[in-house]
């Protein structure tokens, strides 16, 4: 290994340790923090912010990772793909004037107390201003990165490195004209699904017992994570030794909590089965969020609102909540699935939610691209809805106004929620070939060998490849809409037939 | 505000911001933190450490603050004493040489590694010469510092701003000479104290909830401060409005888990006390080790193990746990105030608990003054054992090696715990001059007129003032062992009389 690698080296290592940092920070202020701590938290993550920010924009670094990237031939194939990595994340920080990036933390803050406040009101209005001046800031960023490639897809490798538009388009395009006629067959169905396996009363302790008592089988291993509460569960994973999961019961409705948990619990598996030698490396991490977002879907979608999962876990969770002896494994499979068009995106099912990001990143990607503007959205919004789902929001806050992301500035994002679903589908094919008798094992409540499968053939890479060789690595192809589709049509079949 | 001194008052918040990081990954670390996370966290403090160190010894830094200094005439009082206590910190970490810094921190681990085997081993052979090197390295970061006074005071000065060899020695030998026939007393009474109060068989659940009231009726706010569990409980506060209190119950003997959570409490209250609006302002923050200290031993040993707070709160321990109904105040009281030798410092009562203070004090003065050395520890501490107390460790498990603060390198911190205890009742004595029914309050569970009091008086001057100004300020007096001798003379009177 030479000098100046080992130097990058050693600089990553430092900077991955500030981040761990601000990860756990984060994850206390949403878990653990007393309301008190808020004002102080905001200055010691914004002056942490800086800090990592100075680190890879440093002149020094920048140097030398240009210095070993001129030589890149002469390095080995990791050590050229951390260096590729490294100088991907200096260049990014290093695009961006001092001023740009003070104002778009500014234009952050207020832009999501402006969003907050329309939400409240149920109106749209007051949240416009702020949200041009927020698209102005982010195509301001895009145009300093993008060279001569479009915006967009600038701001969409800070989520999905390598990504692009031409690549997503016609990704999405078909995704939505599988998923319309879909929908139509369910709402022409008009079968009423009933829901008690899942709503009525159930003890919230039961609940968390039951929840636990799956993501431990699962292979979830609490010396390296923690399971905690909070009231928007996610999974701030830090490194294979420590990940950090959080879920939420809600006694009239175990669906939240139950595959909430299993959610998390998937991208808690994912952190862990990273390899923990390369925790301080360039190397080391998850490759991009499509992929940590399709091994929580896997999990929750192609997994849990299985029906072989159920066989072996409908008879568990009858004895966590006595009232349900009578429920029958179809019945359970069928309330996990059911399916129609709804307003909320996070409370849409496996069908629907995909059209809710089909309507956001059509928004977001002409935004950025110019072919809209700010003023637009809602307009955009509604009418999209109705020709995706079917339905008009009543006001702007189940509307345009839902999520949080454009406030916080975050284009870019939404894509990488579908392209999660259809890598989960095509990898969970590979994987029923891989393992002939998958489903009579899931059946048993083995849980541990698709775990296991995907630790070798997923996990374990950490950022060595990137997403497109990975699933090329794993299923054979290239990421496409096939497998999902067998997947979805085949559950819509057996339940709205 | 001068534009320089504004920008002293810019940086120096930062640096809080980060050492405010600090403090909650380093909370986390003991109470939350799942086992596989330890590795990763070592390497996040040490590079956190890294980046504040550097930020204390920057150089930009020292030049500013030496230019104000310089012209510190010109300043208001107030940015005066921030100017000053700026640039203390800058001058003890521009002192060190960045070679010495890393051996220290090596040494520091390597030590404290070869303390836990000797210790689990109960012999102090194979710990001296990592204790040896660790004295060598910290007299030469005392001379470093020491200028042409003592190498200890330099070492002092880390946890007690100002305060010296000269200072604390007739301070110490006053308590040893009050201490010793005290003791004798206390012995050649012969009264074996019934501890039935808190000793016997107590749910853990009672117990927490009853600790639980005492520190809430004490007035710690549970929205700027949190309650949970540790091994070793302490009280990481990192500003007003969030502060991190442990405890640790036994179902045996509740002593431990009331008195402790009491003990953090006061700490607590300090943290709570002390004015938000300095929380990013070299102003702000505890003014000393000791001062700190007198703020827990105050309400543990002043106010919780005095007849008057039993008064009230016995009727309320008897509800939490029913076995205790007979039990009497006198009963409470003393069981509240056994004393007599013993071997470990940290279970030892409020008498003789400064004997194991003055043993550590004398030895580790002479060891760093170069009248000792590492090598002679062992006996020279068998020998004050029986000197102070009258009775020799078995082996030096329950000897020399039963704390940590010597091997972690903490030479200074010490004395502070009995500079704390004398703190205590001079300023318990002062706030009972104020608040002339003061034990009758007490008696009827008001604690917050105490509080208020402590928090008008001490907790708000943050570090405006200096300790010897404060106790002046607060008591009309400097320190002296006066106000102890009388609190601790009564108590002996009372139970051993």
């Amino acid at each position: 290994m030479s000098t100046a690698y080992a130097e990058l080296e050693s600089r990553w290592a430092e900077i991955l340790d500030l981040q761990h940092g601000q990860s756990i920070l984060g994850w206390d202020q949403e878990v653990m923090m007393p309301p008190g701590g808020a004002n102080l938290r905001a200055h010691t993550l914004a002056t942490l912010a800086g800090v990592i920010h100075g680190r890879v924009s440093d002149k020094g670094l920048a140097k030398l990772v240009e210095q070993l990237h001129g030589r890149r031939a002469t390095l080995r194939p990791a050590e050229r793909r951390a260096v590729d990595l490294v100088r991907r994340e200096v260049r990014k920080a290093t695009s961006i004037p001092a001023r740009l990036a003070t104002d778009i933390a500014l234009a952050e803050s207020e832009c999501v107390e402006s969003w907050r406040v329309a939400r409240a009101a149920k109106s749209w209005t007051g949240f416009k201003k702020d949200l041009a001046r927020m698209v102005a800031l982010k195509r301001e960023v895009a145009g300093l990165r993008a060279g001569k490639g479009p915006l967009y897809d600038a701001l969409l490798d800070d989520f999905e490195p390598g990504a692009t538009m031409a690549g997503i388009d016609p990704l999405l395009d078909a995704l939505k004209e599988l998923t319309v006629p879909l929908l139509q067959r369910v709402v022409a169905a008009k079968r009423k699904v009933p829901l008690r396996p899942f709503v009525g009363r159930f003890a919230v302790d039961a609940q968390r017992a039951f929840s636990r008592s799956v993501v431990t089988a699962m292979g979830i291993d609490l010396e390296r994570a923690r399971l905690d509460l909070s009231t928007h569960p996610f999974c701030g994973g830090v490194a294979p030794g420590d990940v950090r999961m959080t879920s939420r019961f809600d006694e009239r409705d175990t669906r939240g909590g139950l595959f909430g948990a299993i959610h998390e619990a998937g991208h808690g598996l994912y952190e862990q089965g990273l390899d923990p030698k390369r925790a301080r490396s360039p190397l080391g991490g998850a490759i991009s969020m499509a992929i940590h977002e399709s091994q929580s879907r896997l999990w929750e979608n192609n997994v849990a609102r299985g029906r072989a999962f159920w066989k072996h876990w409908l008879p568990r969770m009858k004895k966590a909540h006595p009232q349900l002896k009578d429920v029958t494994l179809d019945e359970v499979f069928a309330a996990s699935n059911v399916m129609g068009p709804s307003m909320i995106r996070v409370e849409s099912d496996e069908l629907t939610y995909n059209l809710h990001i089909v309507l956001r990143y059509e928004i977001e990607r002409d935004l950025i691209e110019g072919r809209i503007e700010a003023s637009d959205l809602r307009d955009r919004w509604n009418e999209g809805m109705r020709a995706l789902l079917g339905i008009v929001p009543k006001h702007d806050g189940e509307g345009v106004l839902q999520d949080i992301h454009w406030a916080s500035g975050l284009f870019g994002y939404f894509p990488t929620y579908s392209l999660g679903n259809l890598y989960a589908a095509q990898f969970m094919e590979a994987a029923r070939k891989a393992i002939g008798d998958l489903d009579a094992r899931l059946a048993k409540g083995d849980l541990a060998t698709l775990r296991e499968w995907l630790r070798k053939n997923v996990h374990r890479h950490d950022q060595t490849v990137d997403a497109a060789t990975l699933v090329k690595k794993v299923t054979g192809k290239p990421l496409s809409v096939d497998a999902f589709a067998r997947h979805i049509t085949a559950k819509v079949d057996a339940i709205y037939g």
